[in-house]
């Protein structure tokens, strides 16, 4: 992961007390000097609870920047507190250190990590730091809270319903596809590959849509497995079927010209994974009322289709016929 | 892992939904049907957050029976929830699948789950599933429940406490040894050594001292990386220094069988890790009380020591003479 030189390195409990108690939270964790945190709710908020585990060359590439692997951990956590209209309130971190770990990277992670604590107010509040030979293991435990009326499930979706999405889909599959074969597109902008490649590294979680969940979603999840597959699980999950319509399925300027220019299928837009948007239901009386919140937001909140009865997922063309996807709606993680 | 012949295996979700969404509680985690679970706690308590990974090789035996495996993964934060007086309330599993893993293995993993939820009413309720290529990862979030005044912490031990821990020192270390190497200690009884060895594949998270702990301890933690490690480390937060009593440090019969016909140092039992004993401060006036309240349960509860004016853990003979010990006190994971 860096110079082996640089040695040597810091036992656990320098490491703790050096790079991860200045992180913490005073009055959960009280300084990591003990190995259980504490956590107090106020009575009327129940507690969101939500657990991503990240493996180097499984989810992030293991020579990313240290900032940007330590900001992806942190946020595809926060993309699923968002998705239940939470409000952030803290993380345990799950630390596997290779054996190759050096300092400089521990110290660059650790400063990603703060950086993206301060902007989500989101502190550290406990965890674990174990040796994992090979790779880098992140298992970060996500904890936020609504309140205690609130628990908007992705089982909720019912007939009718209309299908939102946040931001645009699709462009951190085709950044993945340029963060690994860059040599493959010679043909597409760095402009427009950058900022592709930056959504691949840098998720955004929506939590500025927290107040429209709250008030408008019947049923809601974050998009981290591909739109397609995730729209099958909430349909399974809510015993329906999800319609959804290609035409409005938003892309961005810089995905539809990677589409435009190279051999690449819209599918990949479509079903591939890491898109962090946000994936929601609502009544279709409340359509007026949505468009009028999303406004006021600076991420598009975009109609791409309808709840029905019946079961999986379908994509359909502007005639409302249906579209065959090349390889089937769904990821799976192994 | 197991067989590597026993192909297709299930994809993610079907996994999920046949062998981890039956260990789940129906009220916090919809039957995995969700990335999110809730958790709705009494306007009085207080939860208490605890996270222990598990490496395959570190912690455990790769080979070790995999409802052990299972087992030890909740235990070690059981543990961590008994020092501090909580009741279980429910666990997320992280689940890191190396690429070799089978569904027999699985079954029996989830098995082992299954009864230790069954014995400490310790339910699943969410978690994630990754590829963990080399080897299988844990990472066990636990979460326990204590009334809001009762905040117990390693750093509030304090000069003429009284120490005591739980059970017995050394067992796990000892079986260790006679797990990774049986044939260097060919005199040594079958007996016994199965006795020790179960007790490194098998902690006993000391929840039925919940309630003693609750009521006089002043300081505690868990043992899990040695007594004197773990006392150092306790004695470091507490800004205070521990003197323990070496003759006083209770041993199991096998243990002591152990160091009697082997080579092997006391100073192994001392400083070997994975006791998940609990290593606790009271004060004086309440001995009389911690004995009659130990007397009720069925773990020895030993007095070793006290809390002095100064710093660090030392070790003294009978006549108050220090000890030294042959590789220092700490345990460091990396």
């Amino acid at each position: 992961m860096a110079d082996a030189k640089e040695q040597p390195r810091l036992g656990e409990s320098a490491l703790i007390k050096q790079y991860l108690a200045p992180l913490c939270h005073p009055d959960m964790s009280f300084g990591l000097s003990d190995d259980a945190a504490f956590l107090n709710l106020e009575s009327d908020h129940q507690l969101v609870l939500t657990k991503d585990m990240l493996v180097a060359d499984v989810h992030f590439f293991a020579d990313d920047a240290p900032e940007l692997i330590a900001k992806k951990a942190l946020r595809v956590n926060l993309s699923d507190l968002a998705s239940k209209g939470a409000e952030p309130v803290g993380y345990l971190l799950g630390l596997g250190l290779p054996l190759d770990w050096t300092e400089s990277w521990l110290k660059r992670f650790c400063a990603g990590l703060a950086e993206d604590q301060q902007t989500f107010n989101f502190p550290l509040i406990g965890g674990d730091t174990v040796k994992s030979p090979e790779r880098l293991t992140l298992s970060i435990t996500a904890f936020g809270k609504v309140p205690k009326d609130l628990t908007i499930l992705r089982r909720n979706a019912s007939p009718d319903d209309d299908v939102y999405v946040t931001g645009t889909i699709g462009d951190s599959a085709l950044g993945l596809l340029l963060r690994r074969e860059p040599e493959d597109y010679p043909d597409f902008g760095a402009k427009d590959g950058d900022v592709l490649i930056n959504r691949f590294l840098l998720p955004q979680p929506r939590l500025q849509c927290r107040s429209l969940i709250r008030q408008f979603a019947t049923a809601s999840m974050d998009i981290s497995d591909g739109l397609m597959g995730d729209a099958a699980k909430m349909a399974s999950a809510a015993n329906c079927a999800l319609h959804l319509d290609d035409t409005a399925v938003p892309l961005s300027a810089s995905a539809q010209a990677m589409l435009d220019v190279t051999a690449v299928s819209r599918d990949v837009a479509l079903t591939g994974g890491d898109d962090y948007e946000l994936l929601f239901c609502a009544r279709p009386q409340d359509r007026a009322a949505i468009l009028k919140a999303a406004a006021a937001l600076d991420v598009p909140i975009t109609r791409i289709g309808r709840v029905a009865k019946g079961k999986g997922v379908c994509l359909l063309d502007g005639n409302g016929r249906e579209l065959p996807l090349s390889k089937g709606v769904s990821y799976e993680h192994f």
